[in-house]
């Protein structure tokens, strides 16, 4: 490709990304089609000479375009939010274009040096502790890419701790144990399972009525882990469930953590975001006391993926769990210890210039109009959540303070999942299922950039009708 | 941002990352910069108002271009090839565009198949075996983010099957053994350490003259690993390493594998890319005996960051380490075992729609510009090494088959690092040095995609100009 062929087809891009994202509501919101045929629709083998950039557009009207399950769509309420605010994709093609890798300082200092002033801006407008700025004596932030990878950080950082470092040469961890609830995200076990803690070394605490850990059961698991000679050494706080967005009781926690040497985490990969707006500050309630913490601009603010922020109180616990250092990683300002090499604070070494897509959306007015965006939603959710009491055939079936509603058909599980599959296949709305405490629920969750009023109103007359 | 300002900022970016990227000579290759000074041009709190785009664009001239450590520009001989093509950067855009999420089929059929047609596509291309392909019995494949975590998921996946699933329960890692050499890249280590690999459990391998792996010394030492009750597990062949592109003997490896019940696992992150071109083949000899494989279109085939093609003959062990089914992620699509959820493929949940820049790339004919390309990359180098010899101050330290060259001043070490210092402090080139067996070496990696041979001619006479 020329660079005027790539002037030419990069203007149309831009023109066909807009051209969907505006006209998104003629599409149905979940893929309608079948194992297979979108792949049916390809060449089983590659082209043996070049195609047409039309060629491939065209293709991805007719081809890609039926396989989408729309998470931009107004009318998407499953999953998490997964919003893409358009400043945002100019950010990320910018991070394209410039084809940089962050790994160190040295390798593209920008890119380092940018990254840190977002964490830093983040840590501010989300009012976040001090010790997590990266001016602290001890903390810091990075952007990760998932909180899957923030939550394993976490963990290997609390190994590294808990071991005196010692994880490094001895891999053992079969003495350590690790605590959460049934209602943490399974990416809590996914991460400790890769970090050699098995499920016989995770301790799952019940839950409250609000589907909350109970913290004295907590304490209670915690005493008996160390009289049997066991180390607890980390325990995950959710601060909005995915199943049905509950919050665990931080300080308490924290509380139990200190006193036994357990690394905290705070998890608020979901709603973490809405500390943007003063009244919902309470959703981080606690945070000053956890060792890490991660919340999502690629879920609730615009920012699409990948974009997780990831924060420490104990950045030296992080490092000793993640840094090596080759020959060919060598720089004198590294060693020098005048700047930060990110390639030490995650799993990966290679990293985009990911920072450019919170830069260009919180300076083009993105925390403004998040905050709006998510006032919106959650007082969308209280409306509908007015509408489902007003209906005898519907109950929900966990606290909703937020943009989550987790709704059931009074009847029965069978009756809820089929209401949810018939919705879904309609292609009108989407709803993920969830099972809490045994019963089925249908997942209402409002966070699409442009789901307005009308939307939520047409979602619930399409659950009524399929009721 | 409104859509209509969307249009045309983002024409208005198309059009600045093409003058970057066909005025880059412009720029020294190596920022310049010392620490701080991007930070300090940009305000320490976030605005308190909405900026306009073009504010953001003039700062991304005056601010971060100065941070920029240009991986495009012609004169970049450092680190490893980081090539982003006008196709990929668009298949990128697509992607950010678009905005959905792959963890699952059915939240986006496309991305999953898609992606398993361009892993399909690329097998064969690359000459892979069959039992890499998805339509094989055993075996598949699935893009990961980097070279570091296909790594890390290979461990998983084998210290799964030597445990027969057990890891999972009970975490205990402390019999495991793994194998490498020195020569290995650094994302070994890391990767066996997140895994509770630590270091007493992993063995140096004594490589040859030529920095490849002494498969005498394998034998032994997994016999003596054995010996002493022991489990030899994993065992890394590089086919091209980091350092000096070093070629691991695959296939006797995979002898000592075999016969010992461990996993063999081919890091061919940097150079495998070069198998499009028939005869460089080789380069992948005796990958058809490995258990995973890895190589980065990111790297030598103009495909931007992120995309590493991650193979295995064994998708069972990598879904028996890696898959964990919450309720709100079941589907009945992959409940019937008709589709793939990479989520279980990989250590995050989430992800972005990446085959796209590998299909932009593919169907405008990147193949063919990438073979031409790399040809005239290892033309070039072996041009560079001629007349190295002729230099009597200078030495190769290191075979040189492709398109990396180490040399060095006879003269010593710290006056080869003398030269590179002050070779990346001009602007003009920018290398990396490593350490061969003690010796200090400067490496001249050759891969960028509009590096011709003034560049290279350009390079030598700067290093002769500082020996």
């Amino acid at each position: 490709m020329t660079p005027d062929e790539f002037r030419t087809h990069g203007h149309a891009l831009i023109d066909w990304i807009t051209d969907y994202l505006e006209g998104i509501e003629r599409y149905p919101v979940g893929s309608q089609v079948q194992p297979g045929e979108i792949r049916a629709m390809l060449p089983e083998h590659p082209p043996a000479t070049a195609e047409s950039f039309d060629a491939v557009m065209a293709d991805m009207d007719r081809v890609i375009m039926p396989g989408i399950t729309h998470w931009q769509h107004p009318e998407f309420f499953a999953y998490f939010p997964g919003n893409t605010g358009y400043a945002a994709i100019l950010g990320d093609l910018a991070a394209s274009g410039l084809g940089v890798q962050g790994m160190s300082w040295v390798t593209s200092p920008a890119c380092t040096e940018v990254e840190t002033l977002m964490m830093d801006w983040m840590q501010e407008l989300l009012g976040l502790p001090e010790k997590f700025r990266s001016t602290s004596a001890t903390g810091g932030g990075v952007i990760q890419g998932s909180a899957s990878e923030a939550t394993l950080a976490s963990v290997l950082a609390a190994r590294w701790r808990v071991t005196g470092g010692r994880i490094n040469t001895i891999g053992d961890t079969t003495n350590l144990v690790a605590y959460a609830t049934a209602q943490a995200h399974s990416s809590i076990e996914k991460g400790l399972r890769v970090a050699g803690i098995g499920t016989s070394q995770i301790r799952v605490v019940p839950h409250d009525g609000s589907f909350a850990m109970r913290v004295d059961e907590l304490e209670r698991m915690v005493a008996e882990d160390r009289a049997r000679g066991l180390q607890p050494f980390w325990v995950c706080s959710s601060r909005g469930t995915t199943s049905s967005m509950a919050f665990d009781p931080t300080a308490d926690i924290a509380h139990v953590a200190r006193a036994n040497g357990m690394w905290l985490h705070v998890d608020a990969a979901m709603s973490g975001i809405g500390a943007l707006a003063p009244e919902m500050r309470w959703i981080n309630d606690g945070v000053e006391l956890a060792d890490s913490y991660c919340t999502n601009p690629h879920k609730w603010m615009g920012v699409n993926f990948d974009c997780d922020l990831f924060y420490t109180s104990d950045r030296a616990a992080l490092l000793g769990a993640l840094s090596i250092l080759p020959e060919y990683l060598r720089s004198q300002a590294a060693e020098a210890g005048a700047v930060i090499d990110y390639r030490d604070w995650q799993i990966p070494l290679g990293r985009r210039f990911r920072s450019l897509k919170l830069w260009f959306t919180i300076r083009t007015g993105g925390v403004t109009d998040a905050i709006d965006m998510m006032r919106r939603h959650v007082g969308l959710t209280q409306e509908l959540a007015s509408w489902v009491a007003a209906d005898p055939r519907f109950e929900v079936i966990a606290p909703h303070p937020l943009n989550l509603l987790c709704v059931r058909l009074k009847e029965g599980d069978l009756e809820t999942d089929a209401m949810i599959e018939k919705a879904n296949a309609s292609g009108r709305a989407l709803f993920t299922r969830t099972v809490l405490d045994g019963a089925v629920a249908c997942r209402v969750s409002i966070g699409g950039r442009t789901t307005e009023r009308r939307h939520v109103e047409q979602a619930w007359a399409l659950l009524q009708e399929l009721a």
